[in-house]
């Protein structure tokens, strides 16, 4: 059973990575459309390639940096460096896939828009999908095939704790890839509109924006390649940390009346994957536009084929498999919780609740009430969620019989939500995908041919978007909840300390001063990583600002839209300063937990990770749903409410916009990579903590 | 000696309460000015009392509830019921006095900066002193009260803990004003700035304005007495937390080398204040204007005499009565927390620092980015207060040689810093008495005559206001990890239990679920309540805007200036608003640490704890800072940079002092006594709790 299964789940990879090729080759049939669309098409593609390059370029020498000092550290093993490189290599080439498909799927979206309303979906979508499913046989190819080449065999298992090298790789090139992405394409946003909308009044995407082209490009970089890098990490890491921590479960635990599941418990995490990356393909091919039905609906479809196809598969993984029906009631828990924790972010962003009507309303008494109400939205908008997760996990843990096993229910509910990943991914990828093709019509002057059928396709990407956010931040506190548990199971691992004393040790209790401290310094570190984050953006934009008012000033012509706007300048100040941007906030994020760990103990770490864990995740549920719920704020006012365009509302709105822009495109999703990159980070470091440590308080 | 000092105490408050009277004495004699300038200050003075009347009938249903319900749980034990009255009629009595003294210090103010620009300091200081000082003597006097009427002897220590019915009552009743007052304050003046600044044109304060009277109020009702009430009950709940904690340090603790303080460990905390009521005496006696210093040197004069009485006094105490000296370098140490804390508040928060002048730049970009840089410095400003707290959280923990002593070490820390309150909170009553004199003087046309003497004061006030708000946080952090040690020393003496069992329980471990699915929870409160209180904000801002508009439209030569303004519509609608806005808030506020405490037992409500003041600590630091940011941006531009007065970049800055506005002074400062309720009420409800919980995990 066990050795059938580590081949099962490379085969798993295969199949998903087979049917990506089958997916591009499919999108790249599809008519560009005119020369000129092509021309904006590959002003778009040049951009974005050159900016992935030269933030390659910058990520190469701290991961060659990072990975001589881990060949130091861990001497004579290798497997830790290799695995590193591996997982930042994995990381950056599936992005650079999804990215490439991207940038042709937009055109050809635009074209069908033109002339087949109903196959635009189908193309904008498979387009995406090419990046969810990437991702999702990356993470399956990379992770197995290091667990082949590492020897874990059921006999050998220990090391499989080697794969953190993997995770963390795959965390510091995602968290560069996001960051850098985020930063360029709020900069260019930020600072087109600012300049296009508020002062000159001429439209988003209107070709006289000297910025228009950065901010197209910026739509790939960031919310397509940022967003695929960050859900590769979170990927990894999930799959890593539950799979080491499945070690702790291969044997009994007769004071809990736990049977132990074998070499099982060290493949399960692979196994339910592999369900979502099968799902995920039948997700896909379930969804077609028809040009009658709501894309919505189709998406929907979509979505309900993998979710009802992964129910089937784990209750057949939890019975014949792993012997173990509670883990079935764990999974779908977990598979439940990504559908309310959508649902939630769905009522405090969509168009239709009460909370964006309400931000636009204030819109009308002014700019400074309607982001005063835009953040009380946000603030509240982080309970609920973040309550039924909490809530979730308890579940979880009662179900296994608390104790020990409990823990291993919250690692289950875990992979049943994380499950979904490569079918969420699909529909948001499929936003800037759409967003992309709007741009490329108003740019190449088809805007009035392709009319409102791109809209309706803009909206539901954006329904998308709020999902994804509100569903990959569930996907962070989980995991982040069982990567804390892999943390512990290591310290007994590395101690050589029975695991119920690693986890009952008294330097573990809450009320420890030193704990305390490392909570108290923990919770500051995601003040500063979006503090420097949001610096970043600023400046950004405010380079890009003054580019766009200058060529306006001292190009005669160009206001009346006879002479065309210089784009590359744009481009070049987004791509400088976002590389510029990104080093230092990752710095201070490896920099922190590594002195925490040296400086005050293996415990106090923890407790510090707890710290970053809960005020990342509330601050970034906060970013995402201000943010989001001011974008359609704006867009309820542009649809013809309280005064539509033009109004004094729209300019209040518009203002609320540009504020949550950098909030929740720039920093609230690094702010993801961040949490489990501080995690994987300690866990690999962890034998250094130990042994070398101060020892200060211990 | 012990009981010589528990008569001591009591002394110490009356003295102060002497003093009071001088001061007040002092005040009333001054010059109130020209029938006008009474008459405008007579329209202040009767708004802030009727919401001060209403707030308070609105209070008494839930005091008397809530009165109702202690005394039936804990039947037939009188005395936390009791205390509770007290410590609510003790808290509004404070602010009551307080506030009148300071409604009429701000006219005498005014007269004083048209005639004799040096007085015009010392009348506005000494009558912010005196709430100051009402505050310290009531809590003394309050609490010493108390004790002795249930009997707190050395033969009779436990007692003592029957306080925590005062501590309770004070941090509801402070709540509810510090919530009103904030909603009030924030709301008039949204509203009078949008329409009168933004729209209309006109100055602050321009007697055109319906809503200028209610502005006025609000710096009354709001940063007057609710930050008195804040302080009030911070300092109660201190004392009553570290006199209850006082009990586990009076015996010896053999296996940490600890010889045991007696009954002086009780009364430690009532002598620290003691002296800090007299070092606040001192301190005011201090500071004069003499018309050719700045004020900021005099207020420093006064800040320094408190401080270096206290050191010497510390030393005294430590020595002779505590007869040890490593509690003198906690104290010293706590001390210096404070400089330090106001000092970083000074540099995110003062003009003439980078942060300021990097937003005000920003706003030469627009809003938006005028915005987004507040808050990227916003949450910078939280990382270095919080780790410098952090860091002598750990110092003091180890000059006491770490364990449970190191508890006390901590707690002598916290008395150390919260001392200074007397002196501080005089020179934060003193910002509002500025402020309102240089309304009275533009209400009735005396604002030439008054010329720069009052932007003086008003400038000086804007310091130590921020001042007074990063002390006061610093305060809270530090007593709410003295109030958590408090809690589990209760649980100690309830349940029967060794404390050193309790702190190193197997349910208290980090790593527990439940106490994960606690620490996640208790983090989701203070965006709750923030964004409850930003609503009511809003809401009360929307209201006043719309009335403000109509009376411009509806009011023939209003706008002229030829016909009066109905101020009292506006002063209706606040007052209305504000008190509606206070209830909900603060029900979450006490009935989510009650569902924890029954549902998941006292120990996760422990860890539901720590993650209300991690939040709401961060939380709290972010929106002082970034608000007084803004402000002072607006201040920096409208004194002439980057095109000074209407200019775009003022125009930019006046909409994020609108969204600052709210954050800093009215959801900001009610977190902080959130998070300290919350601490005490669990204090108190204990023992409901662990006879009467549900036990699901125990």
């Amino acid at each position: 059973m066990s050795l059938l299964t580590i081949y099962f789940t490379p085969l798993a990879g295969i199949f998903a990575l087979v049917f990506v090729w089958v997916l591009a080759r499919w999108v790249l049939k599809q008519d560009p459309g005119t020369p000129r669309m092509q021309e904006v098409a590959g002003f778009i593609q040049q951009g974005a390639n050159a900016f992935l390059r030269r933030e390659f370029r910058a990520i190469a020498y701290f991961i060659v940096g990072l990975a001589a000092l881990l060949l130091a550290v861990f001497w004579p093993q290798w497997q830790i460096a290799f695995g590193f490189v591996c997982g930042a290599l994995a990381s950056m080439l599936a992005i650079t896939i999804g990215m490439n498909v991207a940038t042709r799927a937009n055109v050809r979206t635009t074209q069908a828009a033109r002339t087949l309303p109903g196959k635009a979906l189908t193309i904008a979508f498979r387009g995406g999908a090419t990046m969810g499913l990437t991702i999702v046989a990356f993470n399956l190819l990379g992770i197995s095939f290091l667990a082949i080449l590492f020897g874990v065999r059921p006999d050998n298992p220990e090391n499989v704790s080697m794969l953190v090298g993997f995770g963390f790789g795959a965390s510091l090139a995602s968290l560069f890839a996001q960051l850098g992405g985020g930063i360029y394409t709020k900069g260019a946003d930020v600072g087109a509109d600012l300049v296009g909308k508020v002062e000159v009044g001429i439209p988003e995407d209107d070709p006289r924006n000297a910025a228009v082209i950065a901010d197209l490009v910026g739509d790939n970089v960031g919310d397509c390649a940022g967003r695929g890098a960050d859900l590769f990490e979170s990927g990894s890491d999930n799959l890593v940390a539950t799979m080491i921590m499945g070690l702790a479960f291969m044997n009994p635990m007769p004071e809990y009346g736990f049977a132990g599941y074998g070499f099982a418990a060290v493949l399960f995490p692979l196994l339910t994957r592999s369900i979502g990356a099968i799902g995920a393909v039948l997700g896909v091919l379930a969804v077609r536009g028809t040009g009658k039905r709501d894309p919505i609906a189709s998406l929907n479809l979509g979505f309900f084929t993998t979710g009802i196809f992964s129910v089937i598969a784990f209750f057949a993984l939890s019975k014949w498999v792993m012997h173990d029906m509670r883990l079935f009631w764990c999974l779908t828990l977990g598979l439940a919780a990504a559908l309310v924790s959508a649902l939630i972010v769905q009522y405090y962003t969509g168009s239709n609740a009460k909370p964006v009507q309400e931000i636009a309303k204030a819109a009308t008494s002014g700019p400074g009430i309607n982001i005063i109400s835009g953040m009380a939205y946000g603030f509240e908008s982080a309970v609920l969620p973040k309550v039924f997760i909490a809530m979730v996990n308890v579940a979880a843990y009662m179900i296994m019989g608390g104790g020990l096993p409990g823990f291993f229910g919250i690692a289950a509910a875990t992979l049943g939500i994380t499950e979904m990943k490569g079918i969420i991914m699909a529909g948001d990828a499929f936003g800037p995908i759409a967003d992309n093709a709007g741009g490329i019509a108003e740019m190449s002057g088809v805007g009035e041919e392709v009319g409102t059928s791109a809209d309706v396709l803009d909206a539901a990407g954006n329904i998308t978007k709020a999902i994804t956010k509100g569903y990959s931040m569930s996907c962070a506190l989980m995991t982040s909840v069982v990567i804390l548990f892999t943390y512990i199971t290591e310290i007994s691992r590395h101690m050589g300390m029975p695991l119920t004393e690693v986890v009952y040790h008294a330097r573990f209790v809450l009320v420890d001063p030193v704990n305390i401290t490392g909570i108290m310094i923990g919770s500051t570190i995601p003040f500063l990583f979006s503090a420097q984050t949001l610096h970043a953006v600023g400046r950004t934009a405010y380079k890009v600002v003054d580019e766009v008012r200058r060529q306006f000033r001292e190009i005669p012509g160009l206001l009346e839209g006879k002479v065309p706007a210089d784009y590359t300048r744009c481009v070049d100040i987004a791509t400088r300063d976002a590389l510029k941007g990104m080093i230092w906030p990752t710095v201070w994020g490896v920099v922190f937990p590594l002195a925490m760990g040296f400086v005050f103990g293996a415990w106090a770490l923890a407790a510090f990770l707890i710290g970053v864990k809960i005020i990342g995740a509330t601050l970034a549920m906060f970013m995402f749903n201000s943010g989001g719920a001011w974008d359609n704020a704006k867009k309820f006012v542009e649809d013809g409410h309280l005064g539509g365009k033009g109004s004094d509302a729209h300019r209040s709105s518009v203002i609320g916009d540009t504020v949550g822009d950098p909030l929740k495109d720039a920093a609230g999703p690094s702010l993801h990579i961040l949490i489990k990159l501080q995690n994987i980070l300690s866990i690999t470091m962890l034998p250094l903590f130990l042994e070398h440590g101060l020892h200060l308080f211990q």
